[in-house]
């Protein structure tokens, strides 16, 4: 087959356009501020522009590139800006984006230790690095009965807990029966929808979810817990898990975890911590309370990808014990038998979650230690609280607004005295101007706004002039 | 925050090191074929040479780097060797490393179509122009009833479409019920092994997916499919989804797609149809009898990262009526809504899939069908069939050696007429000598080689070396 004829990109074009695009990344993140935050496009904008058909001939890659400006960056909401407080961030940074670069071209499947021995090792080094870095228990290291995992996104990390529960609890795998309908999970109002999710997909089924009563701090009740687990108890059905949330979504309440474990070793129940957004703080020894009994869980997860400067996707999530995991998961078709397999000797980490395929991700997270070091973390952590706690100063400070709930770390609910339209208004004006980018929740049925500072690349000066906009837009209100 | 503090890389030292990376992938494609295919390391090997803990500070990206070579190289299997013929390929391509590059820069999260309206609607484009490419129905087109999303893999679109067959036949999110041990599902004894995880994760259990019986090319039975359905029925159970098909990753076989369709319409079942690695052929029309019935498929996917150049994770998943999937995926809370998604005039392709978050992949899609057009995919794709079919008749002249199955396109199984023993030694030897990567199975309870061709790089030198190789094993067996 002649080179000239077989339409691949030879390595040394790969050369040429692979400079190309990282200087047009460079160049996006040093104009990422003249960008509107959030798209402005319409629905079906960015799709009529594209041909209706695919070509039938190959372009040039200088073609397809100029397209990105063109086509694609009007629809883009700008995840990376330091003006996006909204949601939780998905934030990264360049040793992340060259590491998950390597992995691309290394091009390898690591369902088994033997498809790349490095894939399998660097990822439950990295996991075990992370162990003694965030405070967790012993107990989730390789080398004791648990380990970690990469997944990607906290919501599959409930899912595998979730059945991990059901395991231990049934033996379910050995019955090869379905759900019978009597297992119970529990988590509390406020807790990640994906809980929902992962107990409808489990046939577990949305009535088995009890979602517990939370207290002014919407933090779980523990003696609310405690008496619904007795009450299903009486009723004959069988308790197993309990999710409690280190940081919600909603409002980054901190559910009480040593509490919550007590009340799952009295039961024998199953304990997964979903610490998504704030596992991160626990990088720095001052913000360690908050997760006060992680000692106890069975399992618990949180989102490099959110909050440590590691691209999309990057979920770590550890069991402590990891039999119940790979049980439940664990299915050995002759086609992916293998000696280093047979030996016991290696972790073949396709049985620790539902896809079987999976890309090097530890690379990326691997060059966001190193790079940073854990002196470098730290410090951009304490920096984001830091001006969040100082943006939830001047919301004290300044009579028209109100703090919605307590702000232990990057996120601050707050919102305008004079009621949730005055709210959406300031909302939609500012998001509407491109300026930054937040959004909402509900507390006790008020509408509320979020200021999250997570990203990579906030300073001071956005935390300040996002205040100033907000101010702004309040100040437009009597209008 | 002074920047000489920040530990951040600048958008200057991103431009250099990125530079730098890209060069170490076009080196490292360049001299792909100096290592041995099978990485060689013993298990632990490659933690032994990792620091025990994490850096306190950061390190320099060069030292980072350069422990690409002397860390990671040795323990990786080279995936994208054209000398791995091993399992199904994971093949990549120049277009789609940097397209997946552009995604890691921009770092959008495109949970939600307001989240980034351009990932979403890419998305829904490149699948769209899939369709008519691959010679699959209408009703998979966003604009009819249907519509495709890209998932990791396909273990997770087969989990999907079996929850979305749950949901139509039983209402199950309305009943809010656990699954209630009456549903039973159908694939063959030699479906993936993921419809088995995919039972046992959906808490319908083992014991009710039923593993129909195949014919002497591994394909499944219709008539055995009928009657163990209407046994079923008899017995008070409730058929509800059927997985065929296109090319089973043991032999390539491929099940009868239309006969399978017509007893699923007659019993009112979900088709879904699993073409991983074969959708891929059906971009030249020669090949697409072998999807005959596709028409009648209520979901489908294929993995554009196993053989058409595009770098894992892209899983490409249909389904005809986009509802019961939305039904049972979907959760709304607060902090989710949108003006966009309450009008109902986008896609939110959250509630698609299991995770919440999801990366741009579509990126990498396009950019590769621009790259090399319908032409040059089919070009390769061609080149790969005729490949393996060479080798398939020189298995086939060689009296030493035999072909195991039918090989309709470009992995053939064959072994050596000595028996087992025989056919390990080969493997073993050939594999440890580092010259190429196949794999095995059993058929009919014989082990029995596979080899595939579908790396993107794959000549016919390459696979006359293999050839050779096999030949020169076998010539040492009577020694």
């Amino acid at each position: 087959m002649p080179d000239e004829k077989s339409f691949h990109m030879t390595p040394e074009e790969f050369r040429c356009y692979g400079h190309a695009v990282v200087d047009w990344i460079a160049d996006y993140h040093s104009r990422i501020e003249s960008f509107p935050v959030l798209s402005q496009v319409k629905p079906g904008q960015i799709r009529v522009s594209l041909p209706k058909v695919a070509p039938e001939k190959g372009e040039r890659f200088d073609a397809i590139l100029n397209d990105m400006d063109k086509l694609i960056l009007p629809g883009i909401t700008h995840w990376q800006s330091p003006n996006f407080f909204a949601y939780f961030p998905c934030n990264a940074s360049g040793p992340a984006i060259l590491g998950d670069l390597l992995s691309s071209g290394l091009g390898v499947q690591g369902m088994l230790w033997s498809t790349s021995p490095a894939c399998t090792e660097l990822e439950t080094h990295v996991l075990d690095w992370l162990v003694p870095m965030l405070g967790l228990p012993d107990k989730f290291l390789s080398s004791s009965t648990g380990g970690g995992v990469i997944q990607d996104t906290a919501s599959s990390s409930s899912l595998c807990a979730l059945l991990a529960a059901r395991e231990r609890a049934t033996n379910y795998t050995s019955n090869q029966t379905g759900s019978d309908g009597r297992i119970v999970a529990y988590a509390s109002t406020q807790t990640h929808s994906s809980l929902e999710k992962a107990a409808m997909v489990a046939g577990i089924g949305v009535s088995n979810l009890r979602l517990i009563e939370v207290d002014g701090n919407f933090a779980m009740r523990p003696e609310a817990l405690a008496k619904q687990i007795e009450a299903d108890k009486r009723a004959g059905l069988l308790p197993c898990f309990v999710c409690a949330t280190m940081g919600t979504t909603s409002s980054n309440a901190m559910d009480p975890i040593a509490e919550i474990a007590r009340i799952c070793r009295q039961h024998n129940l199953w304990l997964h911590v979903d610490a998504a957004m704030s596992g991160t703080a626990a990088l720095c020894p001052e913000f360690r309370h908050l997760q006060n009994g992680v000692e106890f869980a069975d399992s618990y997860c949180f989102n490099p990808h959110k909050w440590m400067f590691t691209n999309f996707d990057c979920d770590c999530f550890w069991v402590a014990d990891r039999k119940a995991l790979i049980k439940t998961l664990s299915i050995l078709p002759e086609y992916l038998r293998n000696q280093a397999t047979e030996t016991g000797a290696v972790i073949d980490y396709r049985d620790w979650h539902i896809p079987l395929g999976r890309r090097f991700r530890s690379l990326k997270l691997w060059f966001v230690i190193r790079h940073y070091g854990i002196e470098g973390l730290q410090h951009h952590v304490r920096e984001h609280v830091r001006l969040a706690q100082q943006f939830g100063d001047w919301v004290r400070k300044d009579e028209r607004f109100e703090l919605a709930a307590s702000a232990p770390l990057n996120l601050v609910c707050f919102r305008h005295k004079a009621g949730d339209e005055a709210n959406q208004k300031i909302m939609d004006r500012l998001n509407r101007s491109g300026d930054l980018f937040l959004t909402h929740t509900k507390l006790n049925g008020k509408l509320t706004l979020r200021l999250c500072v997570g990203q990579t690349n906030t300073q001071e000066r956005h935390v300040v002039n996002a205040w100033r906009r907000i101010c702004e837009e309040a100040g437009k209100l009597s209008h």
